[in-house]
């Protein structure tokens, strides 16, 4: 169902209206911007709730028909969205539930377990190095962002709406209790350190065949609680003087090793 | 020298004027920002002119007597600078000279080599990343950014200001031919690359003594030109059907595998 919508107020672009606005997370929508995010969104388990663009990028797309498409021009959506979007394609869906922890274990080999990351760029760089090499799951501890939300979808170029995640249970310093889950399904737990006492990550992963990464904010890391929760605690060689890696690419490191040197290699 | 400035307007403060202003560049400065990097800047070869934070902040600096501070409030600074500053300390120095190539080349064993790299957050990262594990220069092919943009400063940690880095010789495409020069001087020239027939990067890197990795923009990637001057392709292994890495995180896992197995691991 293709529609033109001339009017910037026209109550079907709400859904995407004033996106920059610092509540509109409150919407629970999944917001996908550019046609490669919006293909990613289309071909995931979210639902689909209407597609905004212009005309061409609308051609081009070829969308189910039962999804409402509307074509507005740039200075439309610009009005109606409350930015310039020069890549002029954007669709929305409703949140689906997160899968199962119990699902993802029974067949994940290599999962990440988050602590304490709220920066979205960080969650959303994650998702994106995760899924391209090979991490079955991300799973998220205490304190972390919303994996929803709209920055974290566009800098993991859509990734986050095709890789499995899910949230641990537990209160605020409880969730680590949560690893057990983890252990009894057979995953070997490494923590992510700057420590130069931890054993080297190559060492941590040699011959495992599960491995639950744990990794924790820049700056702070991981707290002691997680890290004691865990089988060991690994460290990425560094030069002297010089400061820990930034937390999305130090994981990429550990997703690159494993990749590399995992039972799987 | 310290002084207090409470005119926005003082010429004193026109090396920190409208520092986001596009044309910037062209006072052909080195801004950095906050503690951490300007304590890099004053430890650098870079000479620098002046010195202009909030009072607290130039306390705990201690910066030499012989170097201009100015001490401003964050209604000044903001006013002066163009925006809100809330670490409040910045530092101005002059650009040296690059450091030659020949005395690069002299001592290193690991050096980058970038073509065609314009994101001043990939230049970044790739200096913060270059420095925290050991690589010993970065250097400049055809096409990049300046390295020292105030972004490339910031994001780099300062690392841009103490890791050495020179501009390769020749055109708009021969600069290649300067690859020459490091094949000379005894280096490996690798090329990274998402080409699957490539070899994996462990193996090429295996071994090596010293060795020039070459490293394209995102996207386009090295161009084949690039390429064909070097001695072996290298690839990370990636899932079937991701996308590539970025470019800064892909380098990163280079230089933990060179730091790793290198032969001075």
């Amino acid at each position: 169902m293709r529609l033109r919508i001339d009017d910037p107020a026209d109550p079907r672009l709400d859904d995407i209206r004033d996106l920059n606005r610092s509540d509109v997370a409150e919407r629970r929508l999944v917001i996908a911007e550019g046609p490669l995010v919006v293909g990613r969104l289309l071909e995931s388990r979210f639902p689909v709730r209407s597609i905004v663009g212009f005309g061409p990028r609308l051609d081009a797309l070829a969308a189910p028909a039962d999804i409402p498409q509307y074509e507005v021009t740039r200075e439309t959506l610009a009005e109606a969205a409350g930015f310039d979007m020069h890549r002029g394609l954007l669709a929305v869906a409703d949140r689906a539930s997160e899968i199962p922890l119990s699902e993802i274990l029974a067949t994940a080999r290599t999962v990440v377990v988050l602590e304490g990351v709220g920066d979205h760029e960080n969650i959303g760089s994650m998702f994106r190095n995760a899924a391209g090499m090979g991490v079955d799951a991300i799973l998220f501890g205490n304190g972390c962002g919303d994996p929803l939300y709209r920055r974290v979808v566009r800098v993991s170029m859509g990734h986050v709406l095709r890789l499995p995640y899910a949230h641990l249970e537990g209160g605020y310093t409880t969730w680590q209790r949560s690893l057990q889950q983890l252990r009894d399904a057979g995953f070997h737990l490494v923590s992510l350190t700057p420590d130069p006492e931890a054993a080297h990550l190559a060492d941590a992963l040699a011959g495992r065949d599960k491995v639950a990464l744990l990794v924790g904010a820049e700056g702070p890391g991981l707290t002691e609680h997680a890290m004691r929760a865990t089988d060991i605690r690994a460290r990425i060689p560094m030069a002297e003087g010089t400061d820990s890696l930034n937390l999305a690419t130090a994981a990429a490191i550990a997703f690159y090793e494993r990749l590399s040197r995992g039972p799987s290699a």
